[in-house]
This record gives C-alpha cells, sequence and structure tokens, in this order.
C-alpha cells in the first residue's frame, strides 16, 4: 500500500504520537503474516460468482491472545455473534474468511453454517472450534455455498505459508478495487515487536463502535483483557471515524491476534509504544479504505479543532463526512463550502457562532458565520489533488478529532444499483 | 401538480381519516391563491444567474393569522430568524421569496439585507416591515444584490393577482424540475374553507422539525396559537418524515397564513376536518418533493408498522429512507432488501427477531431473519414504476409511520457537482 500521499494540509500523517521525538515505530513492508509465527493463504472456493480468489484462512503457529470490535447494527451476521462470544481469548489459532457472501439474514441455517465452518477449519488445523474466528461479507441474504467451502478449507489449510498476508488480504475483497495492507515495527523494552494487518471495506461503511473487516496480528506477548483495551482505543480514533456512505453493515468486525512469537512482552512501560503502533495500523487501513471507497476519486480528511469536547468534534467531523451534497460538491472539485457549514450547524455539535472558522485545502473559506474571499483558481486545483483537507476550528474549547471519508462519484451509483442482480 | 399515481401497494394516498367516512375534503385546482383574499406573482429581479424567475411574493387582503416551523440547523440564514421573531402572529399581510441565493452563512450584513427586503416590501404594500415575512433559498455563502430586489418588489408589487400562485410556485424554485401546488376544499360546519399551498425542495432535504420552503394558505378564520398547533402537527407527520439526502437545510421554514376572507371560523368541533385539510396539503406537497429529488427516477414510500412506539416507527422509516445504499438498488430496479433490513437493524429501531418482516412493491421478501423466495422477474417490474413501496413490520406494537424519499441516481451526483460553480 503506498502511505507516502499527503494530505493538502501542514503537517503529516504520522500520528502525533510519533512525531517530535525518537521514533519507535517504522514502517515495514507487508500485511497479516508479517509479525512471527502467522501464515495465510486463499483460494477460489466457488462463493463469489465472477470465480475470483474469495476464502481465505490465517493461522497462528501458537495460541494467541485475541479481541476485537464488532458492529453495532441490530441485524449481524453470524459470524459476528460467533467472534463476539469467544473474544477476548488466549486461545485463537486461526481465522477463516468467507467473501462475497454476508451470511447475515440467514437465520438458523447461517448459524449452524458458521459454526460447522469453525468445526472444518478446526479439524483441518487439529485445534478445536472454539479456537477459530469466522468472519463474512458480501450479499446480505444469501446462504453460504457450505460444499465448496468445505472443500476449499480442506485444500487450503496445509498451503498457508508466512508470505501469504497478500493472497490473504486480496481475497477478502468485494467491491474494492486494491488490498490495503500495512505493517510496523516497534521498539518495546524487551525488544522489537511487529504489529501488521489488512482490511478490506468499500461500501456499506459506516462503522460505529465497531469497523469494516480488520485483521491484525502481533508476535508480541500481551494479555487478552489488555488486548482488547487496545483495540477498542485504536477502533474508536480510526475506524468509528470512517464513513464512505453513512451505512453501518451488519458484518463489521476488527480483529486483533497476539501470538508472542517474539518473545517480547509488552511491559506496562511499553503501553505508548504499542498502542501507537497499534493505531498507526489501524489508521493507515481506515485511510485506505477512504481512499478506496466504493467511486472514490480522492480521499477526504476532516479534521475538526477547538472542540468544547471530543463527542463534539465527533459530532462535528462525522456530519461533514456524511454529507452527501459536500461530497458530491469535492467530486466536482466545486469550493462550495455552506455545504460544510450546514452540516456543522445540523451535527449537534456545540460551536462559537463568531469564533466558528472553515478552511479548504488549507485555504480559509468562511469566519465569523461570514464568507472569505478566496483564489478560486488556486483552490480548484487544490480539490483535484487525491487528498483533500477540511479543517474546521469550532472555536469553542481545546477538544479534536477527525474522520476519513472519499468524494461521491456517478459511480457509487453505478456500482451500487448494479451489486446485486 | 399530479396527485392520481398510486403506490404499488394496496390502499390510497388519501390521509386515513378521510377515507372511511362522508369525505369533507376535496381536492380542487390551485396553490397559494386557491383561497379567498391572497394575490400572487413573480418576476425576474436579477439573483439567478440563469435569468429565471427569481423573485416571488404573496400578498393577503387581510391582517392574516400566521404560523411556522423552521429548520433545527444551528447554522440559519437570517430569513429563518426573522420569521421565527415574528411568528406566531396574526398580523402577517405579505411573504417575499428569494430565489437562487440562499442568504445564509452571510452575518451582519446577511441580517440587515433581510430587515431592508421586509422594509422595502412593506412600504410596496403600504405596510409595517413586521407585517411582511422572507424566505429565501439557493447557494449558501453569497450575499443578496439588494438593488436588483429593490427594484423587482417596487415593480412586482402592484401587478400580484388573485390567479399568481402559479407563478409564484414556478419562481421558489432552485433545483427542482417541477412546481408543486396543492389545494383543499374543507367543509367545516360554519361553511367551506379552502387551504392551499406550493413548495419548492429538491435536495438537501432532511427536514427536521421543519421543512423545506412551503407556504400554504386558507381563508379560514382561526386564531394564530391554534393554526401554529396544527400546522406543526401536520409537519410532523409529514415534511418532517421526508428525506432525500440526509441533508438538513440552513433554510427549512414552512409557512401558514389564514386570513378569514371566507367568513369561516374553525370551531372546535371543526378540528379534525381542518386538520385534515392542512394535513392533506402538506402530505401531497410532501410526496411532490419526494417524487422531484434531485435526479429521482421514482418516489419510494417507507411504511412501517407494528412499532412499539411512535418514534420507533420513525426511526426505521427515517433509517430506510435515508440508506444511500438501498436507494441506489431502488435506481437500479434492484430487490437487494438486505440493504433494508440492514438499515432497520442500525435505525436504533426496537423489533423483533423472529416476527420483523419486510415487503418490497407488496411482495414478502424477508421474515423470520430469513429470506423468502419470490418472483424476481415480477419484482423486477414492479421497481419500475413511478412509485415503490417499501412495508416493513417491526412485530413489536401497534405504532406506525411512513417517510417519502425518492431513489439515488447519477444524476443526483450531477447536479451536486455541478450546481456551484
Amino acid at each position: 500500500m503506498k502511505r507516502s500521499t499527503r494530505c493538502n494540509r501542514k503537517g503529516s500523517d504520522l500520528p502525533k504520537s510519533t512525531r517530535h521525538r525518537e521514533n519507535p515505530i517504522i514502517p515495514i513492508e507487508g500485511g497479516v503474516t508479517a509479525a512471527a509465527g502467522f501464515r495465510a493463504g486463499s483460494t477460489r472456493a466457488g462463493i463469489k460468482a465472477s470465480g475470483g480468489e474469495d476464502l481465505a484462512l490465517l493461522s497462528s503457529d501458537f495460541d494467541s491472545a485475541a479481541a476485537g470490535t464488532f458492529t453495532t447494527n441490530a441485524i449481524r451476521a453470524s459470524s459476528v455473534d460467533w467472534c463476539e462470544n469467544l473474544l477476548p481469548t488466549n486461545r485463537i489459532r486461526a481465522v477463516a474468511v468467507t467473501s462475497g457472501c454476508a451470511n447475515a439474514c440467514t437465520g438458523r441455517r447461517g448459524e449452524n453454517d458458521t459454526a460447522t465452518l469453525a468445526r472444518l477449519t478446526g479439524k483441518a488445523f487439529a485445534i478445536p472450534a472454539e479456537s477459530v474466528l469466522h468472519a463474512s461479507t458480501g450479499v446480505i441474504g444469501r446462504f453460504l455455498p457450505m460444499n465448496a467451502i468445505a472443500k476449499g478449507i480442506a485444500s487450503l489449510a496445509p498451503a498457508l505459508s508466512t508470505d501469504g498476508g497478500a493472497s490473504f488480504a486480496e481475497a477478502i475483497l468485494t467491491t474494492d478495487t486494491r488490498k490495503k495492507e500495512v505493517a510496523v515495527r516497534v521498539k518495546l523494552a524487551g525488544g522489537s515487536i511487529t504489529i501488521g494487518g489488512c482490511a478490506k471495506g468499500s461500501g456499506m461503511i459506516e462503522p460505529n463502535m465497531a469497523t469494516m473487516l480488520a485483521f491484525i496480528t502481533t508476535d508480541a506477548k500481551i494479555a487478552p483483557d489488555r488486548l482488547h483495551a487496545a483495540i477498542r482505543r485504536a477502533v474508536d480514533r480510526t475506524f468509528n471515524l470512517l464513513s464512505v456512505d453513512g451505512d453501518t453493515s451488519t458484518n463489521d468486525m476488527a480483529l486483533v491476534l497476539a501470538n508472542g512469537a517474539s518473545g517480547c512482552a509488552v511491559t506496562s512501560g511499553d503501553r505508548t509504544a504499542f498502542d501507537g503502533g497499534l493505531f498507526m495500523v489501524c489508521d493507515l487501513l481506515c485511510k485506505a479504505i477512504a481512499a478506496d471507497g466504493e467511486g472514490a476519486t480522492k480521499r477526504v480528511e476532516v479534521a475538526v479543532s477547538g472542540a468544547a469536547s471530543a463527542a463534539d468534534a465527533r459530532r462535528a467531523a462525522k456530519a461533514v463526512a456524511n454529507s452527501t451534497l459536500t461530497k458530491c460538491a469535492l467530486f466536482g472539485n466545486d469550493p462550495n463550502w455552506g455545504r460544510i457549514a450546514c452540516a456543522i450547524g445540523y451535527s449537534g455539535a456545540a460551536f462559537s457562532r463568531e469564533k466558528m472558522s472553515i478552511r479548504l485545502c488549507g485555504v480559509p473559506v468562511f469566519k465569523n458565520l461570514q464568507p472569505i474571499g478566496f483564489d478560486e483558481i488556486k483552490i480548484h486545483r487544490l480539490l483535484k489533488e487525491k487528498v483533500v483537507a477540511i479543517d474546521i476550528d469550532l472555536g469553542n474549547g481545546d477538544k479534536a478529532a477527525a474522520a476519513q471519508t472519499c468524494d461521491f462519484s456517478y459511480d457509487y451509483v453505478k456500482i451500487n444499483a448494479e451489486y446485486h442482480t
């Protein structure tokens, strides 16, 4: 994944905690198999009508601590229930992902299929079904082709490899146009550990206390509860501030597995470094999802500062990130900042009428509830870049939040008018 | 306005209260000048770059009781503040509407312009500025061309006529493709009265305790407070359940003027009939806005029943009406009901997992959290009709609500990528 794309705003994509001192977090190549002791791979099991790769397996050579966050949608895929029932735990050995069929709204039969899939995966690795996590993504309301999947698991399980992360990252995609992988090396007191991950997600994306599918692995040694707290914090600051279309999926989950293969434990003194590494992996995957949103021609970062509370900052950022009108204007390279002001107005966030201000691509456009004249040609050029920055100062405090989204194009409509049939 | 388009669902567009007994509410031709004692007209003042009609005036021959509901957006046009400060009252004589410039986010100068506009209109009719209401719609963040508007008001005011309602309804439009007018005659104990109205609205539409611009007149005699209560109830059941794109505008308002010119007072025994007539006018204008949503190829009616509370019914109906994914599928004539289930799931509405069911175009597609097989060719044909019905039974009680929306097409994106520049 290309990580060098800069926002048209001063500063950098790196999280704050890593900017101003000796950097203990180094980006490296790879994804879910970057950390030691993980293997992955994928195959064509026959789930996707396109005939593409659609079954992905990840295994750990050792029992892993595992934690996750899940969709808040009241209608949930049985894979979500399965994982949430098992986590956090310290006995996970494998993750099976089916792509092309969400196995959501499939009732009792769907639940049985998830249990069978876990049992089959367990059998292939000679581990209990309860050591297997399952994630699914694709069309809602269809049943999994279990015979084809059984064959796929049996042939794929022995073929996993320590460089199979890319294959795994590819197979989990649906309407995504490219795979999303990130890995970092983090220096702890006792040595170096690796955190790597991949994600999929392009439409039906407004994670809410959860995310689209994201799989993160680390060879750090860490207790399940500690890992659970870390992933919740990271997700809350990244995937939970991401929106492509405002639709919270039935299948979202972010999973993290820690197998301790590095021999290096996360001590209490390592907390900032470990959390920083996990945040960076989530943050970059989140930005990759926004950039690859269905039909997106650019990524949009909505940074809100000057809020009285973190909740206000999040509310304003998400309202702008969800404003269809704003996103259509950005697709048209149109500096129609009135739509941004409008979204702040209906967001429910408190702001100062006198001090609230908006910058678009770094250019001040609105202050004191009045327009500011700007160079239309310059801003039109800046709006054509791959990443567009919207900076909002609510003028009401010192809390901040940043939401990720993308523009809204003809292709979003095309993809979603044609996806099912 | 064509009012005969039927939904592909059993029943009719008429409100329930008028269905099963001698009907005291009769649809008639006309709009804001259908009621006695109102005059209207419009002109090209030079606000719209297109050179179209952009200044509309409505006057009453008598002091009118007037009430309104207004946008809940914290960033509001000065026209909204102006009207809300005056209402409810019994001294309104005129309404001035500027179209093509929202006069929102224009600060002190915008406020002064609104006051000047009211003063100029008052001067033209020889009435106080406080007897003039003002509504504005168009691009946010631009100033009104006051010199051109002053000339427009002076020349238009003497030219208003009792058959100028259509001209008024035409001039207030922006991205709308057709005018929206409705009128009804209502039989009260003391005689017949008329209620007529028009509305504009096509994008930036998710009214929230308010609406897009709607202007309703009646020649009934009714106290301002009583009128205020009646319009609030009607708006809550109609415009507040309407969404085109989930963006709550800075300029929304629904105004109702009652000038008593019929000589017929609304007695306490007439309440049901009067409210029914007002509801029908709002309901049909609301459906007309949904059908003419930006880029819409069809109107979509989301009817939720079986809810434990009215709030739950509204939540579920609005979540589905706001689901971009569902609306793209409907544009593609695609029976992708999984997206409807998904939206119900994240709506926050309580429902019974066992009893919740979905019908699309009258065809059962989902029950017991399981798909129901259906005739794909038949449903594909039904989805091509001008009005599509989504019926959801939450299986959890006896409360109901219906939301209005439209499908989501390439043209929505096109219109909103190109509107400003």
